[in-house]
């Protein structure tokens, strides 16, 4: 067999030790806050039935499902004008019936339906899995990646919207990001707009454009809704609300005036009020909220899929697109036949989360250091007198190595540079028959001798 | 589009909330053992390029590798003749260039090999993925599960083989097991005792015979090495290794005799004894080591891979295949390129650890507690009250819930069953005027009157 020169798959990353520690601490760190709220985790197979995948995702979205061949003799039954005709897309079926998760939406919904009888409702639950898509690779984007969403269905109550503000906060104060924007808008309030500007069936057209705000301006707005099918009347009144500045009262008082003749328009005007009036309650913290929630009615995310409440999260500290969005849809799970069953749900970004902690330094200093303590290793003796100290540090619960070879002292302390280890001891002649330690603090260079007894308190204890 | 039955593919498993609390506790108590041995954490991504994977299994593993469908036209640039003839197996590498993960052990020597200049060895990695295998499935066998393996590489101390030995004894007594046995072996004893038959040319089939006692009992294996080629002579020489009986000292001594003339066997005897007194020196306890490590001559598990010592843990209290085994291996990334580089390693056997566990009641009585405490919601009014005393509970870092809805109590209560909350705090009108709040102990059933103050302390300290 040849030899291969190892690579690794096309849009795929390994993770090193240090990264692991560092994406353990983002995800520990959300973990415990969706459990403070209630959630559970749960996980759903890497494949699914290549059925339960296809056409939830729209057409693009189904290309870029990676699918897996059938084992065995998977071309025997076959169709021959397939075969024939090079049909790529019309053969996928016959030879593969699974796939892989393309989100964990999909999966989420079908487990709750395969359960329905079983579940408690409401049923909050989070999960943190990979996804694959077969997206062409780009800096930033991976053909592997992690979400992480959390959601509850089951529960039309606004409280679940106001925790998910107050989830976002608590998982992002606890990361350290101090500076970042919830943003709140209610898709009943993009209908009531269309409904007063008298064009219902523009709703879509009219949230694409105004999605885009962020990247091409007003004027491209204002360009692209024109091109879309309004007139300059229409945006002589719609321009303002697109444009509108002031605190969360001050534009939920310009919205009731403006949307008065609509009743849906309303209604999302009030769920906001309402979300808004249960995270001031829930936070104690009038002023608090309104640093860090803002009303945003140019919000729209995936507009045909949310129904109520949709939230973005963004970053002020580093230049990064949306760290975290979801919102409420009222129709999971009838693409499984479930009708009726309502949810809201929240997602984190957890590779932009992590770039933006990296940029601000805001991973604590210990991450990433996993053992506390190597004992070098000068010889046999050494290694014999060493081994009963090992014990006595793992005893005490430490994190503790002794360099399994008497090689040079210089290979051993570059090892514990290499794993951040801050303390090294050094048994040598000298320390053996003084019953005296060396303890040497990588950081400073500082060296101590100790008594065994006391070199284990010290390292407990620091 | 029609509804489908959702279903999960063939072979593979949901997780549910308790399921996975209990999964968690397993793989957390196993992570916090490697740190404390010096072990880190990598991940590698679930699909590899194809030729990563093939030709490292045999070809029967090979089968078993779950391919990939390449995206876009894949059938364009097919040979003619491999669609024609319908030829299943030689078009794969046509259509699917990439593979998911058939183990661990392959993408990690891929991960060392694209590393080995940044590196420091020793290098000390532990990892906790799904795996694939398009097995068929039956009860206990499925298409995805985890693997959890423990390795070192560059490091040819038997330190390694002790410290292993030791990392299954903390993380089985951690998980709350007390009777379970690590067997210990070593290739060069068996390829001593081929030697001393005079026949070195059968180890191969010696082996895979002796390591079916379990299953076939003595007589069998004497008659499968009758079979292979062995003679009466051979076996009156080979039966009374393979029912050696005593402490590991008089089997060692029984065995320095018996394989006397063959220098290999010699060296694994020695190696055995090495690691034994390791072991022996990092307990400070001979007893204990002589209670839950064996020598085992007929423990062989995957010959052709293992150089040097092997594991094999098999637990006493339930009828169970082995929970976890390893060993050391001298070749592992010379398929990759990379030669000399010696490993050892084991790996923890997670789900059937978890059955144990579950058969014999060995999860925490708080595994799958998520949340402490359930406020329960009679009106608008009340909800209003419980808002803040929710906040200064989480404040306290509680785990608690407001009941979403003002449903029936006994709902509520239901709820709070499922999840397993321990407490209820019920709100009405009575203990709004009196500010006497009603604490319902789930479990008891008792209910008592307290003070706001007095409940958050009381829920804090229980």
């Amino acid at each position: 067999m040849a030899v291969i020169k190892p690579s690794l798959a096309k849009g795929t990353r390994d993770f090193s030790p240090l990264e692991m520690e560092k994406r353990n601490f983002i995800f520990e760190t959300l973990k415990s806050v969706f459990a403070k709220y209630g959630y559970r985790e749960i996980q759903t197979p890497s494949f699914e039935n290549l059925q339960t995948l296809t056409g939830k995702y729209g057409d693009e979205g189904d290309k870029l499902i990676f699918k897996i061949l059938n084992s065995g003799d998977y071309l025997t039954k076959v169709p021959a004008n397939l075969l024939a005709d090079r049909a790529s897309a019309p053969l996928v079926p016959h030879i593969a019936e699974k796939a892989l998760r393309y989100d964990l939406t999909v999966p989420f919904a079908r487990y709750v339906v395969m359960r329905q009888h079983e579940l408690t409702l409401p049923f909050k639950r989070f999960q943190i899995q990979p996804v694959w898509r077969a997206d062409r690779p780009q800096r930033g984007r991976y053909r592997e990646f992690y979400q992480c969403d959390v959601d509850v269905v089951g529960s039309d109550s606004l409280l679940n919207e106001a925790e998910f503000i107050l989830i976002y906060h608590e998982a992002l104060a606890n990361l350290g990001l101090t500076d970042f924007t919830i943003k709140l808008n209610n898709r009943k309030i993009l209908t009531g707009i269309a409904e007063i500007l008298g064009k219902p069936e523009l709703i879509v057209a009219m949230t694409v454009a105004i999605d885009k705000l962020d990247k091409i301006g007003v004027d491209g707005v204002v360009t692209e809704l024109l091109d879309r099918g309004f007139s300059p009347e229409d945006l002589k009144r719609l321009q303002p609300l697109i444009e509108l500045e002031g605190s969360n009262e001050e534009k939920i008082e310009h919205l009731k005036q403006v949307l008065a003749p609509s009743a849906k328009g309303l209604q999302g005007i009030d769920e906001v009020e309402t979300v808004l009036g249960y995270v001031e309650r829930l936070t104690g913290d009038k002023a608090l909220t309104n640093r860090f929630v803002e009303v945003d009615i140019t919000l729209a995310r995936g507009l045909n899929y949310y129904t109520g409440c949709i939230f973005e999260v963004k970053t002020n500290e580093v230049v990064m697109g949306s760290i975290g969005g979801g919102g409420r849809y009222d129709d999971l799970t009838s693409m499984f036949g479930l009708k009726g069953l309502t949810g809201v749900g929240v997602s984190f970004g957890a590779d932009r989360i992590y770039d933006v902690m990296e940029e601000l330094s805001l991973f604590p200093a210990g991450t990433g250091q996993s053992t506390k303590v190597l004992i070098s290793n000068f010889d046999k003796l050494a290694e014999l007198y060493a081994l009963p100290l090992l014990r006595k540090l793992r005893d005490k619960g430490l994190a503790a190595e002794l360099y399994p070879a008497a090689t040079k002292l210089k290979k051993q302390l570059a090892y514990a540079d290499a794993k951040r280890i801050p303390y090294v001891v050094l048994i040598g002649e000298e320390e053996i028959q003084s019953g005296l330690l060396s303890l040497k603090d990588m950081q400073s260079g500082e060296q101590r001798r100790l008594a065994e007894e006391d070199l284990v308190t010290h390292l407990t204890m620091s």
